[in-house]
């Protein structure tokens, strides 16, 4: 049923976005202003100073969402041309929570050199960049040239977004369960994009010991199959050198944060962590455990990715306020700090009188969030200009 | 005065664009529709069927407006993120005229390897590919190059959009002077991207002998600093292998076409052209001579790229249809017969009645054009398939 009112729907919209004209273009007076010869004041304008694009342009409020259609929600590589109707929804999600401007590009290429060239090729052409449902570890390398060489902002939501509203939801866990976030142990499902952007980010908030697990185990160290991302974040995980599987080394852990597969997460291994366990199952659309099971066992706080559970882990939380703090303060780039203050910023939108074991995270539809979110950015990146 | 208007108005839009959404996301049912979990639906049925992109998002009625910005509108060489008001504009004007949605898009690179690869990676996110103040010869092969490889409508306005308007006037103004096209003789003055791709179209259309000029005086078959395209050109024109200058090869033509430098054409070189002169100065905005003078000196016709005198040769004229054409079409390109299709299409928005020496072109917002073009595009089309 659902299944078929998409496709009605997407048949109906033939695209979920739609250009339409700032400038009147009515007769020929309107075009002698808005096309030639008017149009070439600020052309000659912005060839003096390339930073007047942010004045004369859309530039300023203009967000590429750029994906080659490798790793497309659960659907894995799907191809280019078939990630468009996910890029459009995330352009409409641009516009509705934040008022961006954001047009939907996809790459058909799945080499990483041909896709750092394209965007970078066409990068003056925006304000900012998300990059989206790109498969790991392509997407680590991807981003990190992006960032080196360009002067505006990437993000790569499915890494940083899932990564700071995750953080956020933990902020706010852990304040419920009255726990020392300095000397928790987090054991997290999943060393993917997700999985590892997840521990750097609550690293540097200052979270204590982090495991990451992939379906080999965990993370350690010297592991003889870790290829260099996952034996760049050993290094800085899994203080303690564990190994063994999942079930293993979530025995005694205060929080299980899952980013990887459906139901691999058994009310016995709830049972088995410390008191008032913390249990996010974000893999979507099915978690690592149903919130009713995790429950049973003993969990204290349950999230989700589903907007049909409470405590939904919703990366719109997260992207349309960065962006436009970043826009609006023209920040050069999305720096460490800034996903941390996103972090605090999405959690702090709940007070502590609202705060409950069902109520971490706000609403997806919460209008604060948004201007929360931006302010936090703004303010930070103000700080590293002075 | 209008300079500051141009820039005071270019600073309050902020970008003459924006983006609105066709779905509604404004509650958490309208999300599970527009994106997940329903978005997933039709991601998979492009997978199984890309051809379904048009009919799932959309392609299917959005141009790519690009430029390397080497040769924007007179200013020459200004650079990619100066191109972007005229690319904006351009968009402005797909949206006004044939309701098309077109985004800007520079490119940071003037090698055409780099262009060519950066536009075939992101070409599948559109239903078609506007060129646009791309410099000569590099327009030449970035174009024949794409086209060759890409499934879509590329198109560069600057040669075949003034092309096309070009034709569309000589065939009403030779209607006018009562010649006979397969005899008249033809000067074009401007050897660049506009005039190559006139005489392509003049002789493609059955017009008579055309001659090229460039500011080195007529092409002929094996000149010394002949360019390959240069060189090709010679060939199918100047048939008497005329030499000499502007001066010497216009003594007796039937029709001047500038589309070269401000006033290099004197009264007295119309006044040494044949009986009933035509004389089109494209230069804009300043034309290779004003039309006051060419009347003075005897032309019967005359023809600028300018808003405020009669006979505007103006792009808009051609690009909206041929694009709203193709693109409901699904033609996988501009055909050469395509461009004959709709010069003549143009030319007879004007009825004979109509018809005079100051009414050889349609107004540029007379709305029969952008119908009478497409249908003429459609046709073509649907022929070439069958």
């Amino acid at each position: 049923m659902k299944k078929k009112l998409a496709l009605k729907k997407h048949r109906e919209w033939k695209g979920k976005l739609e250009i339409v004209t700032r400038s009147p273009v009515e007769n020929k007076e309107d075009l002698a202003i808005a096309y030639t010869p008017g149009v070439a004041e600020p052309c000659l304008e912005i060839q003096a100073d390339e930073s007047l694009a942010y004045d004369y342009t859309g530039k300023g409020n203009l967000v590429a969402v750029i994906s080659d259609g490798t790793a497309v929600l659960g659907l894995g590589d799907i191809g280019p041309s078939a990630s468009m109707p996910v890029l459009e929804g995330k352009c409409a999600l641009f516009k509705k929570f934040a008022d961006i401007n954001a047009i939907p590009i996809c790459i058909d290429s799945k080499e990483v050199d041909e896709i750092v060239s394209a965007i970078t090729l066409i990068s003056k052409s925006f304000g900012g960049i998300n990059l989206e449902d790109i498969s790991a570890p392509r997407c680590f390398e991807i981003e990190k040239r992006l960032v080196e060489t360009l002067d505006i902002p990437v993000f790569h939501d499915d890494q940083h977004g899932t990564a700071i509203v995750t953080a956020a939801a933990l902020i706010n866990a852990v304040k419920l369960v009255k726990k020392d976030p300095s000397t928790i142990r987090i054991v997290i499902s999943g060393a993917g994009a997700a999985g590892i952007s997840i521990a750097r980010l609550l690293i540097n908030m200052g979270f204590g010991d982090i495991l990451l697990c992939s379906s080999k185990g965990a993370i350690y160290e010297g592991a003889p199959d870790n290829n260099s991302e996952k034996e760049e974040i050993a290094k800085i995980t899994n203080r303690s050198q564990r190994r063994g599987s999942l079930e293993d080394v979530i025995k005694g852990a205060d929080v299980l944060i899952g980013v990887s597969m459906p139901k691999i997460v058994s009310e016995e291994m709830v049972a088995s962590m410390a008191d008032k366990p913390i249990v996010f199952g974000l893999a979507n659309p099915i978690p690592e455990i149903m919130p009713e099971a995790a429950k049973r066992a003993g969990a204290a706080i349950v999230a989700t990715g589903r907007s049909d559970y409470p405590n939904q882990v919703n990366n719109v939380l997260a992207f349309p306020g960065i962006f436009k703090g970043a826009l609006l303060a023209r920040a050069p780039g999305i720096t460490e700090e800034m996903k941390v203050v996103a972090a605090r910023a999405i959690a702090q939108v709940v007070s502590e009188e609202e705060l409950s074991p069902d109520y971490i995270l706000p609403d997806a539809f919460n209008e604060e969030v948004v201007k929360s979110v931006s302010r936090a950015i703004i303010k930070e990146a103000e700080r590293n200009k002075s």
